[in-house]
């Protein structure tokens, strides 16, 4: 009987450091990959093929997508991005783990595959102090709280529904958590 | 608003290595503490008191089992032996965690403190392999397969109460195991 991967589904808002600590996770330990998203975008410099992103045309991208194929997808400044439902499965049911770098409203939409997930939430530490000042007192004044507030409350309104969070205030001992929590729902009992 | 610490439950068949891997963990990380048993029988050679034990007068163990101060308690070979729920509730209360090594019953036995508890069950290297042959193919006689299942199974009987499993093998790895169950704990949304 072999044991099945998980799918660790990581999101964070933009510029929390997100990719810098997933490609470091990723180099750090093994029986981890990354999943490759599908897109219709063209690479940029320094972008591979099948590597950063498969690159395909959108009308190959639309017979995909009508054929359900795609965890997700997004249309983003008329391009599209999608992750493949099929890559995913295989590494899984090889009992691979399986990375999944996606933004809060993306994560949401994933799809049931009736394999285990685990949902990350990454905090830059820009927001870490804001949640600080959440809970805490404050000598701010009540004007810029507020505001700091309403930017942090859209992103922050998802926490609840991932199962981890992860405040990357020192990339190192961020790396480390995520590897932490990689092993640990490894060690997990109960899993589906 | 001061984040309240986590209560972690280890329990282990014996001749696991319980005793060296709670040591190992509890040296290698910051911010976790040890949980002190009380009990009536002697200190052994070179066990300190309020270190190893709080060693203590049966009458006075008595008094404090009727006020309902253990969190657990077991009597074994006419000596009594509990943990007090006071030093518990202090920690966790400061922000610390608290680590309570105790076997499979006892661990059953914790009454709520309505403080978030974390459940570790550790596996010897021979129940690992125990258990793999449970799960896998096996080339043994059936008459020594069933008398390693009955001792197993009583043990076994009570991993899936627990939340995560850790295999004893390789000493480092499963320290490493445990320090990645309590960082990722720590990083847990949604606790009590």
């Amino acid at each position: 009987m072999k044991k099945k991967g998980i799918l660790f589904i990581i999101s964070a808002p933009s510029g929390s450091g997100k990719t810098t600590l997933c490609s470091g996770l990723v180099d750090s330990m093994g029986g981890l990959s990354r999943s490759i998203s599908m897109t219709t975008r063209s690479p940029r410099v320094g972008e591979r093929d099948g590597m950063d992103y498969i690159f395909i045309e959108k009308e190959e991208f639309l017979k995909r997508k009508k054929k359900n194929e795609f965890l997700e997808w997004a249309k983003v400044f008329n391009e599209y991005y999608g992750t493949p439902k099929r890559y995913v499965k295989h590494l899984v049911a090889k009992g691979q783990d399986v990375l999944l770098s996606i933004d809060v409203q993306g994560a949401m939409k994933i799809k049931r595959l009736g394999i285990k997930t685990v949902y990350i939430f990454i905090l830059p530490p820009s927001m870490a102090k804001l949640r600080e000042r959440l809970v805490g007192r404050s000598t701010d004044s009540k004007k810029a709280i507020a505001k700091r507030l309403k930017v942090a409350k859209k992103e922050l309104s998802y926490l609840p529904r991932y199962d981890y969070v992860v405040v990357n205030k020192v990339l190192e001992s961020a790396i480390e958590n995520l590897r932490s929590i990689v092993i640990a729902e490894r060690c997990r009992i109960g899993r589906k």
